[in-house]
C-alpha cells in the first residue's frame, strides 16, 4: 500500500541508466526507459536530485565492488532526492516528502535514475543547512572519512599516515583529522598534489615518487609515532608502509588504485607485530547500533558545508553518463562529476 | 657473586660456535675457544646438554631473524642443560643444580656452545619424566604450537587451515589440535609429505601443487567455516589462503619458507573483512603474564614425551656444526639435528 506525497504523481515510466556488463565496452552502460519502481513494505521511493560518481562506482561497474548484483541492473551507490512515495511502516511515512540522502539497496538499482525505491533505513534525512548537492555526497566519502578518523581516536593514535591524500576523500581527513589532534602525513604521487595539499595546510606530504621517500616516511613515523595507515593504493606501497612505520604498525586498505595485489613482507608482520586489514563502510556501519549510526550521520551532516565538502567540477544529464564517467576517470583531483536527471 | 652448584668446578675456557658474518660463508660459522661466561644478577649459567637447529636459527644466521645480535656471537635459540651457578637473586638459586630446558638471552651468545650464561626468567625446570635431549627443544617448536593452538582456542575457531603441515611444528598442530576440538585442514608440497600426513591420523590433507589445489581448499573452507590459518610459507601461498577463507578470515604467519613478500588482494581485506598479521613467540609470552607463561610451559612439558614430542635424526658434536646444518638443511622433513658438547 503505497502512499504518496502532497502534490505529487508518479509518471509509469522513468529515464535511467543501465547496466548490460562488467566488460568495459560502449554498450555496458546505457540510457533506458524503465518503469517507475513501488516501494514495498520499509522502503521508500526516492526522487534523486543528484547523484555522484565515486571510485567505488568505478568498481561496481567493473564487478569489482563488494556488492556484484545481476543483471541489468541500475549503478549508483548514493545520492539526494524527495521521498515521494512510501511503503508500509512508520520510517517510511515519517520520511515522506523528505528531502534526504540516500544510499542504494543491497540488491536492486540504484541513484543513477529518476527514482530509486530503497530501504527506508537507508535514507536520512538532510538539514535544512545543507543542499541536495552536498547532501548526495553524504556517505561514501564523507562517512568514510568520519569513520577511518574515528577508528584513529578509538585506538588512541595521535599521528596516522594516509596514501592518495589528494583525493576527496584524502582532503576530507586532511580537514578533519586536527578537530581530534591527530596529525596527518599525506602520500601523493605528484608534486602539483603535494603543492595542493600544502596549500591547504598540509604540515607533513610526502611524494612517493621522491627517492628520499621511504627515508623520509621512516623518519616521520618514527618522529609521530605512526602506527596507523589509510591506504587506498595497495601493490607495493602497502609494504612501503608496512616498514616504515613503528612497530605494531596496522595498514587499513580501502581502496586499490594500483589494481596490484599488497606485498607485505613477513618478517615485518611476525617480528615487527605489524598486519594489514581492510575497511568497508557497509561492515563498520553493520557493527554500530542504529543510534550510533544515527548520530555519526548527524555529525556528518553538521560538516557537509565545511570539512568534509566536497568539490564538484560538473554537473551532467543522465543522458550524458559516458561523458560523465569520462571526464570523472580522467581528472579525479579536480572533484566530482554528479549526475542530475532534471537541472536543480 | 656467583655461587657454584655443589661439587661442580667450573673450565677458565670452552668450546663454542660462534657466527663471524651474515653471509653464506664457510668461514661465518665456526668453531672457537672462549671464556666461560659468569652469571650476573638475576643469572644463571647452564652447562649445556643439548641444542637444536630450528628454521629461526638459519634465520638468525643470514640476519633475518627479530633479533639481530652484534657479531661476533654465538648462535642458538633453545637448548637444555644444568644450572651449574648462580648470579644474585632468589630465582637463580632456586635453579642452581637443577636439569632446565632455556632460551638464549635477547642480547649475547646462545646455546651453541659448553655453557651459556641467560636470565633464571629464561630457564624452566624440566618435568623428571622429560630428558634432556626433548627438554632441548621446549620452547620454539612445542610452545610455538602451543600457542598458535590456544590463538584458535581463544578465537573460537573449531577449524584452522595450516601450511608447511609436514614440518616438526606442523605435526605437533596435528596432534594437539584434537583434543581442543579443532579441525585442521594441512597443506603440504609434496605427495610424500601428504601421504605421511595420513599415515600420522590427518583427515585434510592438500597438496598446493595439485591443480585442483584451490577450490579444494576454498571447498573445505566453507565446509568448516575455517577463518584462521597459520602460514610457514608466506609469498603467493598467503593470497592463496585469504582468497579460499570464509569471510574475516586471517592469515597469521609464523615463517617465511617462500622468501617472498606475502601477496594480498585488497578486495578481500576491504570488502571480505580479512586480514594478515604475524606472530612471534616472543611477543606471545611477553603479553602473558608470568603465571600464565609458567602455567603454558608446564602444559607443554606434560605433552613433550607424546603430543608434542620432536624427531630426532642426529645428534652431531659441536666441531660438526657445518655437517649438522647441511644436514638439517638439506632434509628437514626427517626430524630435527641436535648439537651435543658432550655425549648425551
Amino acid at each position: 500500500m503505497t502512499e504518496l506525497a502532497k502534490s505529487q504523481t508518479l509518471p509509469a515510466t522513468m529515464r535511467a541508466v543501465e547496466l548490460r556488463s562488467f566488460e568495459r565496452t560502449p554498450e555496458s552502460v546505457v540510457m533506458s526507459e524503465k518503469p517507475v519502481p513501488r516501494p514495498g513494505k520499509g522502503q521508500v521511493l526516492v526522487k534523486i536530485a543528484a547523484a555522484p560518481i565515486n571510485p567505488s562506482d568505478l568498481a561496481f561497474l567493473r564487478g569489482l565492488y563488494g556488492v556484484k548484483k545481476s543483471l541489468p541492473v541500475v549503478p549508483g551507490l548514493e545520492g539526494s532526492g524527495v521521498v515521494v512515495a512510501a511503503g508500509g511502516g512508520l520510517l517510511p511515512r515519517w520520511l515522506l516528502g523528505r528531502r534526504v540522502a540516500c544510499a542504494a539497496p543491497p540488491s536492486g538499482d540504484g541513484t543513477w535514475a529518476e527514482y530509486m525505491v530503497t530501504s527506508a533505513a537507508l535514507c536520512f534525512p538532510l538539514h535544512k543547512e545543507v543542499g541536495l548537492e552536498q547532501g548526495a555526497m553524504s556517505f561514501v566519502n564523507p562517512l568514510t572519512a568520519w569513520a577511518l578518523v574515528d577508528l584513529a581516536r578509538r585506538g588512541g593514535h595521535q599521528a596516522v599516515a594516509q596514501t592518495a591524500a589528494a583525493s576527496a576523500l584524502g582532503r576530507m581527513i586532511l580537514r578533519l583529522a586536527p578537530r581530534f589532534g591527530i596529525e596527518i602525513v599525506h602520500i601523493v604521487r605528484r608534486d602539483e598534489q603535494a603543492e595542493l595539499l600544502r596549500s591547504l595546510g598540509a604540515q607533513h606530504v610526502l611524494n612517493s615518487n621522491s627517492p628520499e621517500f621511504e627515508s623520509e616516511l621512516q623518519g616521520l613515523c618514527v618522529r609521530l609515532n605512526v602506527r596507523l595507515a589509510f591506504d587506498a593504493v595497495a601493490g607495493e606501497m602497502t609494504n612501503r608502509l608496512v616498514r616504515a612505520m613503528a612497530l605494531g604498525g596496522r595498514v587499513v586498505i580501502y581502496g586499490a588504485l594500483d589494481k596490484a595485489p599488497c606485498q607485505v613482507d613477513p618478517g615485518m608482520m611476525i617480528f615487527a607485530g605489524k598486519g594489514v586489514e581492510g575497511f568497508w563502510l557497509k561492515d563498520w556501519l553493520r557493527k554500530k547500533s542504529l543510534v550510533a549510526q544515527f548520530l555519526a550521520m548527524r555529525n556528518v551532516q553538521k560538516l557537509l558545508g565545511s570539512d568534509l565538502k566536497t568539490e564538484v567540477q560538473a554537473r551532467v544529464p543522465l543522458e550524458e553518463v559516458a561523458k560523465a564517467l569520462e571526464q570523472y576517470i580522467t581528472q579525479m583531483t579536480r572533484g566530482k562529476v554528479l549526475l542530475v536527471p532534471r537541472p536543480l
